[in-house]
This record gives structure tokens, sequence and C-alpha cells, in this order.
């Protein structure tokens, strides 16, 4: 065993346990190394395993139900996750490496000690988490290469409009609706209030997409306010947090974050039309294989690294990515090359989403989930009407469908459980306050891929 | 800063650095997670684009100098690797954090603390080294979808032939060279011999490939070799470290290594056709995005995880998957939709294949290295004579290319290095004896793709 781990390991070289981190390599570290590396590839291989089954299988039983596949995966992300059958769970859930069922199968299959079969479960909840981190760059990529940036421009100030209100409309309400109806202090009921501004786009997007939608003009709509949305709701957490943190905002943060994030996509979008040509150039000169993929996604993620290396989200530079890349000549054979790649890594996104989700905190036969049930049902009904009223904002567009465009802004998804983290890591929000945000994040997400397709349904028939 | 880095960290809740694995999870924890997470993802973002634009560069100059591209991408990898510009290097090299580029370039961004850098430093070359082991498992996928098995079963015997010559004339002559002209110890002697064994598929198939010569006779020939050859390298260096370990061989591992490899391989293809009308039927149903695709990568990957759990290697489990489902009628559908993902992701092996080969210990002003250097002068004459060889092996083809046959299992890259890292950790080889073997693996994986383009341009000639 010990001899065929090693063979493996040479590719995992640059594992190191890292309890031994900070010291020199050593022949006893290469033996470490040696037999965990071909075990973390055994566990990573079969999370994705599962992964791929639950997101297929959940696909098609929600498409054969008539609802979009991304909620099946959603779902199915649920029921191999921490709420149900633990095969994809992660130590930050506060599971233990024992409830983890793969990991229990590798322990069955290699005998490992407790620290080993800890390290293991580490390293692969790491990459997995870094893989679904990939998927949704690649989404947000794929995404802006679908979307057309003149569209985008047409319905720019509309998008505009729809974020501002949008995020203004459901803060204002679920920060006042604390302190007035449930005597919340001030703090924690602005991180809560917080808490409810940020459209997550990954899942608008892909049902928008999934529902032919994407490119309709509240497609659009919906799309730019999210991205709008998804850069004021950082800098309402980076307001709140400073606040909740020091008793006093920072400024400068605020000041550099609006211009950051401003500068960064408009930045990208005027100097699309250089970087197109540039892209044609060179991908017009390439002879090897990949000549068109490999460019693309150096951009992308070197646009997703610039997103994060100025403190904004990796997501957001793929974004800007696509949106410039679509301008360019390439562009119809790059939508067919990144299909494939992203049908392949975008579900080990929303699988491990749902996974996340822990749904026990929704059980009301717990006394201690009571509290936490009222102030959700408050914080779901600001959530849901909060986002609704941004379709009424919209304004000198006739026939527009309003509904829709609230509805494709409900799901909070992704920023809206960071809020509950960084609440709870600061000491800010009482438990029921948590889990009523985890609860509003939970509910918006898995209610808003129904509702919006009934929303654009509606449109049908009327 | 942190503010935004929270936001990123929910993807990746499943990071806790490696210092607290044992701890249960808390606040504290939560934060330190929040505040690496987004650094590791822009770590892991930077390194891509760097491998991207370095397998780019380098396969576009290879073709242009009528090299094969992936010759450039070696190339490529060592330039940016711990031989030159220290852009992709990893702890287990004996480099610091502080000797990565890319790690100084991240410490400018985020001004981080020493312990933290080199988390992130490890966590960024785990990430690296699972995305580029995925890669080589992709690439062995993909080379046995374009085998065709039919072919293989054509050549088997031939290929059985040229891996058991191929095995044995290498270990013979370099372990009694070793002992007679060098004086080297039995154990020593029998572990560098035994390095000699393994060819490298991956890059003999890749050249292959490049070349169109997969399917021809001395293709197949050399990978079904290589294949077995493989297997059986695992099973020397079995045999080998155990008797270097314990003074005796471990007959029941031994035997065990062989059965199963078999039964694995022969149990693979036999059950082939119930695979693929399972698959087929499968595929067929579905209605969803990535209908071929997902169903595809479940069975390569859960092929690649048995080959893992049953102690063989992973590749050997995806190769197999591959020659199945080439059977498959989905087959040239499959065919063109795994190109753009393997475009993506295999060129993360080779580049990190050569970004770890330490060309240093070639230099001949160091003292220390020409003991080494006048063993690895020996060790690589063995290596090519003793693979060259097998080619006159091949009994009954006539007019067949066995220059070409020969020199396609000249490269031993991954599995000995394995051996010389196995041999260095275990304390078998003395520093020249070990510094000989990687010298060896360097030269003959650098050396097989030129000279396996003239034996087959000589039949071109000729």
């Amino acid at each position: 065993m010990f001899l065929n781990n090693a063979i493996a390991s040479y590719f995992f070289e640059g594992y190191l346990p890292k309890l031994f981190a900070f010291d020199l390599p050593s022949p006893l570290l290469a033996t470490a190394e040696a037999e965990n590396a071909p075990i973390v590839l055994s566990s990573v291989l079969l999370s994705l395993v599962v992964i791929y089954l639950a997101s297929k299988i959940g696909s098609e039983i929600a498409k054969r139900l008539d609802f979009p596949p991304v909620l099946g995966e959603l779902v199915a992300g649920v029921l191999v996750g921490i709420s149900a059958l633990h095969l994809i769970i992660f130590p930050d859930s506060g599971l233990l490496v024992s409830d983890s069922l793969i990991m229990s199968g590798i322990q069955l299959l290699n005998h490992l000690s407790p620290e080993v079969l800890s390290q293991v479960f580490a390293s692969q909840s790491e990459v997995i988490s870094v893989i679904a981190e990939l998927g949704v760059i690649v989404l947000l990529f794929e995404i802006g290469l679908e979307s057309n940036l003149r569209d985008l421009k047409e319905v720019g100030i509309q998008a505009v409009v729809a974020a501002c209100v949008g995020v203004a409309v459901p803060f204002a309400a679920g920060t006042v609706g604390l302190m007035m109806i449930f005597h919340v202090a001030a703090i924690p009921a602005i991180f809560a209030g917080a808490a409810l501004t940020a459209t997550s786009i990954g899942i608008t997007s892909k049902v928008l997409s999934e529902l032919g939608r994407l490119k309709s003009t509240e497609g659009q709509i919906i799309v730019g306010a999210a991205v709008i949305d998804d850069v004021l709701g950082i800098i309402v957490l980076a307001v709140v947090a400073s606040l909740a943190k020091t008793g006093e905002i920072d400024v400068l943060n605020v000041v550099y974050l609006i211009v950051s994030a401003t500068a960064f996509l408009v930045g990208a979008i005027l100097l699309g039309g250089f970087f197109n040509k540039s892209f044609t150039a060179i991908v017009s000169k390439l002879e090897t294989r990949g000549n068109i993929v490999i460019p693309a996604f150096i951009f992308a993620f070197f646009m997703a690294f610039i997103g994060n290396a100025i403190h904004l989200e990796a997501i957001l530079g793929a974004f800007a990515a696509g949106l410039v890349l679509d301008e360019s000549d390439a562009r119809n054979e790059l939508d067919e090359l990144i299909k494939p790649i992203a049908d392949l890594i975008v579900p080990v996104f929303f699988v491990t989403v749902g996974a996340r989700a822990d749904l026990t905190v929704l059980n009301p036969a717990n006394p201690d989930n009571r509290a936490g049930l009222l102030i959700a049902i408050f914080l779901v009904l600001v959530a849901i009407a909060g986002k609704l009223v941004t379709g009424w904002a919209v304004f000198g567009i006739p026939n527009i469908n309003r509904v829709a465009i609230g509805v494709g802004m409900i799901p909070r998804g992704e920023v809206g459980l960071v809020f509950a983290g960084i609440g709870s890591a600061s000491g800010v929000l009482s438990k029921p306050l948590e889990v009523s945000i985890i609860i509003m994040v939970i509910l918006t997400t898995f209610l808003a891929p129904p509702f919006l397709r009934l929303a654009f349904g509606q449109t049908k028939d009327s």
C-alpha cells in the first residue's frame, strides 16, 4: 500500500501536511506526504463522482417535473450534504471527519490514523471548495459571454435604478422592522438588514439562461442590476461590518470600494474593443491545440485575479472578461468550446451550495429554532417584498414584466450566507438572528427559480 | 480588505488552516479562514494564468521549431519552475515561500504574516497538484478514447513481450553495471536498476498523438507496452522497496499487485460491452446540459478512484474507462466534447512536471554534482539502450519500425522521479545515485519526443 501510494504521490509533491508547514522539507515529511497524497486524490475523485451523480439525477428529475434543472442540482446537493446523507460535508460546518460517509469509505479502504484522516478530509474539502469557486468563475464567464454588451448598455440606467431600489428597500425595511417589532438592538438590526441587500447573480442567471430569457429586456435588467447590486452589497457589508467592529464607518475604505468597483467594470467595458482586437489577432496566429480556449481562460482567470486582488470579487472579473470577449470575432467558436467545460465544473458549485445548506435549522420541533423562525418569517417576507418592488422602479419601458424583474432579484445565495458567517464570527448577531438570515437565504434561493419560471410563464399566457 | 475577503470565503468554507485541523470549528477559526480563502483563490488563479501562458508560448515555439508541442510545454514549465524563474514552485522542492515569485506578488498585495503566507503557499501548491493529477487522468481518459480496443488486442502479445523485455533489460543491465563498474552496494544498485524500468505513458502518448501515430501498429504496441510496463514498474517498485526496507520480499503483496492489476484491466475490457450499452442507454435518456460529458466523467473518475483504491494507479482506471467508452455509440460526440476540457486541464500536468524538474543538479561546475554525473551518464545510456532493444523483441510483424518502438518507450517521467523520491526518503540511495536517477529521468523525458519524431521521420523518408 505504501509503495503504490508513493507512486501517485509524485503528482502531489506540493502537498505538505499543514501541521508541518513551517518546517523544512525532510525525508520523514516526504514519506507522510507520499502516504497521504493518493488518498487525497481518491477522496477528491469520489466526491466528484457523488457531486456529478447528484447533479445529473437532480437536474433530470427537476426537468421532468418542469422545474429549472439548477433547482434540482441544489436540492440534490442538500440531499448529499450536511442536512441529510452526509456524503459531501465540510469541516467548517461543525461536522467531524467521522460524520463524512466518503471519509468513512476512505477509512475502510486505507485504515488511516484519525490525525491523517482529518488531514485528508481538510485537504479534500479545500480542493473541492476551490473547484467550486473556479466553477462559479467559469459560470460568470459563460454568462458574460452570453450577455450582449450593447443590450446591457441599453438597460444600464434601468439596471442601476433597480439595483439601488433593491438594496435600499430591504435594508431599510429589515432594519426598522427588526428594531420596532422584535426590539433588536441597532447594530445587529442594521447587520441583518444589510444581509437582505445583495442578489445572487449565479442562480438567477442560470435560471434565466435555462428559460431562454437571459437576453430579454427583463433578463438584461436583472443581470445588470444583480451585478451592480453585488458591488453595492459588498460596499454595504464593508460599511456595516466596520460600523459593528469599530463603532465608526471607515470612509476611506468605502470610497476605495466604490471607486475601484466602478473603475473596474467601466474600464473593462471601455477597453473591450482593444482587448477584442488583440484576442482575435493572437488566436488567429496560434497553431496548437487549445488555441482559443487557453487564451480565453488566461484572460478570464487574470480578470478574476484582478477582481480579487483589488478586493472586489473574482466572479466580477470573470463576468467582465466574458462581456469583453463576447464582442470578439472568435465568439461563436468560444461559446461552443466553453459549454463542455462549464457542464463539467459549474455543477460542482451548485451541488456544494446545496450541500452546505443546513436545513436542520428549519426544524420547529427544536425549541432553539422557534425564536429564529418568527424572525425568519419576517426576514423572508421583507426579502421577497423588498426585491419585488424593484420591478415598479423601472421606468420608460412599456409592457415590461415588472414581476419577473422583482422575482429575478429575490435569491440571496452566497453573499447572504457570508453576512451570516461574518456576523456570527464577529459576535454581532445573536444565534436566532443568524439562523434567521440562513433561513432567509435558503428560502429565497430555493423559491426564486420556480417563482421566476411562473413570472415569465404569466407573460407567455397573457 | 477583511470584509471583501470574507465575501469570497463563502466558497471556501471547507478551508481550515491545517494547524488547527484537529480543533473544533470556532468563530476565531472562521475569521482566519475568511481572511485566507480569497488569497488562496488569488494565488491559484495567478498560478493557472502563468501555467497557461507558459504552455501556450512553449507549445507554439516548439511547433514553429518543428518539435512536438508537448516538449515546448515541458521546457516552458522548466523555465517558470524551480530551476529558473521561480514562478511555479512547490514547498517539497526545498524552496521556501519567499523564493516563490507568485507568493511575493501575493504578499505585496495583501501584507500577510509569514505564517499565513506559508499556509497560502501550501494550499495553493496542493490545489495545483491535484488539478495536475486530474489533468493526467483526463489525458489518459482521452488517450483511452482515442485507442481502439480491437487494434490494441491485435498487438496484445507484442505489447506484453516489449514490456517484459523493456523492464528486464534495463533492470538487469543497470543493477549489474552499478555493482561491477561503480562498486555500488547490492540494494541501492537494485533500487537504481528498478528506477530504469517504468515507461512514462503520458508523454509518449501525447507525442504519438501529435505525430498522428497513436493508431499505427507501432503506436499501439508502445501504448500497450507502456501500460503493462507501468503495472510491471509498480510491482518492481513494490518488490524492491520492501526488499530495501525489510530485507525480504513481501510475496503476498507482489501476488496481490499482479493479480489485481491484471484482473482490473482484463475485467474492464471484458465488461466493456455491457458498460457501453448502459452508457448509451443512459445518455440517450438525459435531457439536460452535460448529458454526455457528466456520465462519461462519472465513469472515468469512478474507474480512476477504483484504480487508486485497489492500490494501482488512478491513470490506469481512467485509461481503462476511455478504452471502454471508445466502443460506445456516443463516442464521436464524446471525442469532440472532451477536447476543450483536455485542452484546459492537461497543460497543467505537463507544465508542472517541467516546473518540478530541478535542472541545477546538472551543473558540472558544482563539485557535488560530478560523482553523480558519471553515474548519470551510465544510467542514461542504459535507460536508452535498454528500451531500444525492445523493438527487436517484437516478432511476427514484417516491416515494423523497431527503432520507433524502442524510442517510444524511453521516457521515464513521473514514475522514475517517484523511485528517486522514495529511495531518498528511505535512505537507500546515496545523494549521487539519487541525483543520477533524476538526471536520467529528465534526459529520457526530454530526449524521447524529438527522438520519436526522428524515428518516425525515418520511416517517412525511407
